[in-house]
């Protein structure tokens, strides 16, 4: 249940022979023995085939690319666009999931009459912030995937593996309505949830219910 | 008051010819006349010489030393390091302080009885997660910088430009004792600060009080 998903996803489309170590959360966090790997002990983590370990997915894509793509089939041919997709992805729509995530643990963690209260300040901060940015990045990312297959033109690329995860999250807590509103942006998602290379990585991996926390 | 602060300090430091144009927030939320520049609305947003509006602070870095440091002053030696860096400043350490942030306003937005409920909130959320997170961080950054000058090495580069808002945010705000705790990332941060780039860029900017919202 985790964006770890995705990289798992890349490793199959580029067809490349992995090692996968899967780890359990403890009390919803990552286990103390990530940290042996990296100080910050956090998934996802790649070790490169010659021990080093790289942090970060917009790292990691970075380096599984440049390493293993050399026919450049997931290369991009605007690499600002790619940036400005990729940084949009991890450091703005991020966060904005992360307030509304954040808001929706605080009542379920809450006793009543307090949980009940907490409702009521996830519904204002709905209200002033987190519905309208919702609806803006929506607009800006059928704006720029338009008829597009993929947010990378023709052939899928770094942005479609970095805005998967939080668009995955956004469709399965129910914040945006992509089949009702946004039917380009669904038929993309459906794109990557119907390839043989999604279903294998599912396989390997260890469940995606991003409603789990 | 804003991270389009640490932009200016680019500009300053690559010493281009540009034109600056200062937007006053409403309400604390950027102006409604940005979106006639790009559909997201929101500050930093470069237009280049060519008509290209660039968005996402780390597009606009790369664009800007892309461009204009043909000499590479301001390169790195090691991209996968600086990727790193720069996506955990954005999408790691942003989140946490988003998180720590918007845990502060609440209880100021929140009448009484309710702020007293909201700072016991802010109480519980710190002791289980945001304190624990920024001594990892800052635990991670001293560490990569060790005794270098810059995160970059012997000349700054984009990571530190990258790292110079989070950190101001989280000293400004106080929520780590940088100098009685992390001495050398202090002393990058007072290399920043201290600069004829950043002083010059302070003088054109719109204040840089990180408490004002």
């Amino acid at each position: 249940n985790s964006q770890s998903q995705r990289m798992i996803w890349l490793l199959e489309e580029l067809d490349i022979e992995y090692n996968l170590v899967k780890y359990k959360r403890i009390d919803g966090r990552a286990p103390p023995e990530l940290a042996k790997i990296h100080q910050l002990g956090k998934s996802p983590l790649l070790v490169t085939a010659d021990g080093r370990p790289v942090i970060e997915t917009s790292a990691i894509v970075s380096y599984l690319l440049q390493t293993y793509d050399p026919a450049g089939k997931f290369a991009t041919d605007d690499s600002l666009r790619e940036e400005m997709l990729n940084s949009f992805a991890g450091s703005s729509l991020g966060p904005v999931n992360g307030v509304e995530m954040f808001l929706e643990m605080l009542p379920k963690h809450s006793p009543w009459p307090v949980s009940s209260l907490m409702r009521t300040v996830h519904r204002m901060v709905q209200k002033n912030y987190t519905t309208g940015e919702f609806v803006k990045a929506m607009r800006f990312l059928d704006s720029e995937l338009g008829d597009n297959a993929w947010f990378n033109g023709g052939n899928m690329g770094k942005s479609d593996v970095m805005l998967s995860w939080p668009l995955d999250m956004i469709v399965q807590r129910g914040w945006v309505d992509l089949e009702g509103d946004w039917p380009r942006l669904a038929a993309w998602r459906k794109r990557i949830l119907q390839s043989d290379t999604w279903k294998r990585g599912m396989e390997k991996g260890n469940g995606y219910d991003l409603n789990a926390f």
